[in-house]
């Protein structure tokens, strides 16, 4: 029996949101599914932001009631205010990430208000949530963005991201995320700030979303994993990016990243050659995007689980 | 003080020994001062093996004398065969570096001999720089390609890596190096193949040649880096591939590798910004080429070297 480790699909929320084709909701849909198939089978499947702000995501209540009838996948939708939670909870899906910035800086660019002001709103978030009767329905998550620096402020204090995540988690976050938004983190960083947040969040599990923006994020993955993380975000093809982090481009790739994983001994439910069958699909609808990672482009090994190493 | 960490650029070796541009003489030159200046002191420089087999160095011993008058570098050479070695020994470079592979059917491909036959030539190299008087003078290397595993054969047995890194400092190799040729290499396996074959070198260092064919070879640098390599072969814009190895594009990416080492704490002595400028000179002269990496696109974080570990 491997150990579990987890990818959560983000190329449908992160992945698009910067992309120039706005995806049909079918397309979306269709995405999701082909991915499911494949054994992918954690999603964030849109993003609950105002159209005028994200185009993109127009759809996202009808994203994420299509995404509610595909069979055994695990829908979650990005929230960045209580508005936008309330939209997610009249459409009832089971799982809902709010995000907010560590970097002050970052946070106003992103959502007009101080990092406490955003804390103080996953409070409500969580309150509604309990007030519509919908606590252990509805599981609340929060991203921490821009954990391991920031383009706009610069460096972020670590502290005060282990401070963040401790406020989440006496809030009610039922997973924390620490999100390196513009690919600033290394490895030693990764492994120190992750270790810091462990302490903590008790029981609650961390999940980490990186950007592949300077080469490092597979070896961001990798530093993760040595220090206890099992649950990541990628994006296929490592589409992303944030309209408030610029040259922030691409998530870690998801294929590189269930590779680096499967490699490293785990299971993560994965079959490559179909995800990268999809990604080929999801190529032909996004034309003029760049494409990322590497396997899809060599293939597997002959060795591929023949190595592998039981996970240290 | 920041402990040292070593690159030693291969674009002129290894990164365009598949190119469709044959370089002028002097632009190989001009390569090596460009970066020489932006801080990159250790070079392979050429490969002396016959024009016909890689046309590309069809002036490798013009190529090897002009490395010699840079100042300030240390300039090495491929050599897959006695023959060779005898060529770079009349040009007189500090170093050689010889390569083997521990793929039986690698090795075959390459060189058309068995491996055993290959360390039995790398016996007579080390009698022949011996018996002109050279010890002490021209220090040879040894690289063991497809450490990790073979397009051609499939898996190696790691146990015959490390037999073969014994016989080679028994032979007298003053540098030993894994090579991950065809991007087969995973972290966990990484730390294993390094740890168990620094076991049985010595006071022989041990240096990592690292393709990143399937996107794990930044996070294999910090494998290597977690159990004490310090010495790391790296090509500009991640330029290279073996011509015995399809597929087998790209090395690991000069610039993302040093961003990576400064990142952890190292003292590399590169200055990453004028190495961008070098690619992005090199890559006019390579038209059609597919230049790789990403720090070089994203530009250094305004966090750069403050949020740096020291080295675990």
């Amino acid at each position: 029996m491997r150990e579990k480790a987890f990818i959560r699909e983000v190329g449908p929320r992160d992945g698009i949101q910067m992309v120039k084709t706005i995806l049909s909701t079918e397309r979306k849909l269709e995405w999701m599914r082909k991915e499911a198939a494949a054994g992918v089978k954690r999603f964030e499947a849109t993003s609950f932001v105002p159209a005028k702000v994200v185009p993109q995501f127009h759809d996202a209540a009808e994203v994420a009631q299509g995404a509610l009838t595909i069979p055994g996948i695990e829908p979650a939708v990005l929230v960045p205010n209580l508005k936008g939670a309330q939209r997610a909870f009249d459409v009832g899906v089971p799982k809902v990430n709010y995000v907010l910035s560590a970097s002050e800086m970052h946070n106003q660019s992103n959502v007009r208000r101080s990092t406490d002001e955003s804390i103080e709103d996953f409070r409500r978030i969580i309150a509604e949530r309990d007030a519509r009767g919908l606590k252990g329905k509805v599981e609340i998550g929060a991203g921490i963005a821009t954990s391991f620096g920031c383009t706009i402020q610069g460096p972020v204090p670590e502290k005060r991201v282990v401070e963040i995540a401790s406020l989440l988690v006496e809030a009610g976050a039922q997973e924390v995320s620490l999100a390196d938004t513009v690919g600033y983190g290394n490895p030693a960083q990764i492994r120190r700030l992750f270790a810091a947040v462990t302490k903590v969040v008790g029981n609650v599990p961390l999940a980490a979303h990186f950007h592949d923006t300077r080469g490092l994020g597979i070896a961001n993955v990798t530093a993760a994993v040595d220090v206890g993380i099992r649950r990541f975000d990628a994006s296929l093809a490592g589409l992303g990016g944030c309209p408030f982090a610029p040259g922030a481009t691409g998530n870690i790739d998801t294929e590189d990243t269930a590779f680096l994983l499967e490699s490293l001994g785990f299971d993560t439910g994965i079959d490559i050659e179909k995800l990268i069958a999809v990604r080929q699909e999801v190529e032909t609808w996004l034309p003029g995007e760049r494409f990322f990672g590497m396997v899809a482009r060599a293939g597997l090994p002959k060795t591929y689980r023949d190595t592998t190493a039981a996970a240290a």
